[in-house]
């Protein structure tokens, strides 16, 4: 286990996944702008490198040689992500963004209304790098394993025919995650934010564990952190045994008087969300609170249980991605512990980057024959 | 702390408050009947006993001495209940029931509504006891608290000139429950059902512990037993440590394949409601398995610190009321011995009967000027 880094080695810009809600999203209104997460490593691809990195300058106009290029998206909650980028250079990427998701029902993710906020947003993209024919196209979307039946049997022939498009991938965004943050390496990667999900693989196979959601599980996401914290603030209000003041203190700062919070919570549709805001209190008691320090603690156990649930038996990488991480070290510090002490063989690793990075590296794989991460009709979709 | 005396003697009807959705209702459709939840130990009410109990028997007529009648009403997520007693009888009452319940938005509980249903049902009882002008009424509801506003503006006036009747309060649910319970004696009530909430007195004002919903807290409640059945579930289907191979068959019974129970739970508008039905699994699952047993621990020491939250100082008397007590010695015999530590100096009694009965006992004790529990602007308001 490489020695822990501190916080600052797991910040990355905020994705749009549905794990991914404490991060600050920073919207960009109008136009294509360089994708802002810079690869810390080079993902370890197969395919030949054929051109070199470039800094800010523009992409590499279709025409001349190397001129391949992949499409790459993330779909979640907050909204749709589209990136262009070389297929040698997943990390030098240009992209855009929309900030209406994509519609979603108890019957599945919408194909119809991704591909009307999707193909405008490619086009975009593909016109100011003059208009190439992109060689492979990677989805990662939020709800991608169980609602996603919709998108394989509409989006490949719909994508081929609108972009002409060849090569194609469907991937949860836990597997758009885990790419970004290990490219095609074995290991574990937990993604966390609002939910938490630990996603692993040995190359054989992936193996999966929590990420199902704030009322089966998420155990140690950003939404339990926050109702473990806000429930210690209820205990405190009641004079129960196990409440906090501080918590209590902080809540009725957020949230207003307690014995009106429940009024505050219920009624939202965004409840996890909701509940997630109150994480970052959380963390800022810890030092001096000891009922935060324990919430913490429990949280830090947790993503480290399913972390291991999912890690290869002989070790591997594992990376922490997710707006969850930026929490500093009251989280980080009992994470790295129980990591340590659960994971003896595995190396913590800094994330490369974000879920639309890994939809790139999986498309530069795609574009390269190279794709070593392992197929799954429900995970990694390719028809 | 008398000693405990088995689940059977917390055993009662169902009642439609909210926190008691795990019992099995028993549904007339048809007409009034005799209500079903005979006091076990005579209310210590102040006002003189005007008459003898007639098992059976119907109703004393209005014109005979003694004949001054209470109207009850307990109204909760499954509907609302009516019932009719003497004052000096109240558990000699007979009752009716609407499957309908009253409809309640975030604005609050609709008063045109409850009345709409409320005057058929009384006017039907009063009818088949000659007519008699009722002499007080309490209503008990779900939600009173926090989203009684508009019943408090609107029921008095509406109920004086509809039914003639003088004395009229409107309660939270938790505290007729307690009426129910422990009669107008100082101590702590513990409803549970789905939810669970402790209510106690020193007849100088109330106290309240929890009951602020499933996410905010109902520790010990129906929902939080099945939610943490079902995380445990979840945590074997995933291979994480502390799952319970035993809990995950259940729950596959149950609700299907453990990869789709994200689907069969997050969709439904009665979330808790559906956690709640894996509570008895938990239950079924404790005598051989060490995780369920351990979750109903956790629920009796999380529902004994409520009730010792609320508890007079100097002791009283300590009553369970609701569904979740018809779970058996599982639940029973850690939360006797949990009581017995933290509440030393309180007596475990079986409760009377249950929050409509309580009801009843409120609107008796107003009849005779006899109200000893402490009037709250919000809990037990009389106009």
């Amino acid at each position: 286990m490489r020695p822990a880094t501190g916080s600052r080695a797991f910040a990355q810009p905020a994705s749009t996944s549905s794990f991914n809600g404490l991060g600050a999203t920073v919207r960009h209104p109008t136009g294509p702008h360089r994708h802002s997460a810079p690869a810390r490593r080079a993902p370890a691809l197969l395919f030949v490198h054929q051109g070199h990195r470039r800094g800010g300058n523009p992409l590499r106009p279709a025409n001349e040689p190397g001129g391949r290029y992949v499409l790459g998206v993330d779909s979640g909650g907050s909204g749709l992500r589209v990136a262009l980028a070389e297929a040698a250079d997943p990390a030098g990427a240009v992209s855009t963004r929309s900030a209406t998701p994509v519609r979603t029902s108890a019957a599945g993710i919408d194909p119809a209304h991704m591909l009307e906020l999707l193909l405008p947003m490619a086009r975009e993209l593909l016109a100011g790098a003059g208009d190439p024919v992109p060689v492979a196209l990677v989805v990662g979307a939020a709800g991608m394993a169980t609602l996603g039946d919709g998108l394989r049997a509409e989006l490949p022939a719909a994508l081929a025919r609108e972009l002409g498009v060849g090569r194609l991938a469907l991937a949860a965004d836990g597997v758009t995650a885990y790419a970004g943050a290990l490219g095609q390496r074995p290991g574990a990667v937990v993604a966390a934010g609002t939910g938490m999900i630990a996603l692993g693989t040995d190359l054989g196979s992936w193996r999966r564990a929590d990420g199902w959601g704030h009322l089966l599980g998420d155990c140690g996401g950003g939404a339990w952190i926050g109702q473990a914290g806000l429930a210690a603030a209820m205990r405190a209000f009641d004079g129960r045994r196990g409440g906090s003041a501080a918590l209590l203190a902080r809540a009725e700062e957020r949230f207003g008087p307690a014995g009106e919070l429940p009024g505050r919570i219920y009624p939202r549709a965004d409840r996890p969300a909701a509940l997630a805001a109150f994480a970052p209190d959380v963390a800022a008691c810890a030092p001096s609170d000891p009922v935060a320090a324990s919430i913490l603690r429990d949280a830090a156990r947790h993503i480290a249980e399913s972390a291991a649930a999912v890690c290869p038996a002989d070790g591997g990488e594992v990376a922490l991605t997710g707006g969850l991480f930026n929490m500093g070290a009251p989280l980080l510090d009992p994470l790295h512990r129980e990591l340590t002490a659960q994971l003896p063989k595995a190396e913590l690793t800094p994330a490369a980057g974000d879920p639309l990075h890994g939809a790139l590296v999986i498309a530069a794989a795609l574009a390269s024959d190279g794709l070593r991460l392992p197929r799954d009709g429900r995970l990694l979709f390719v028809p």
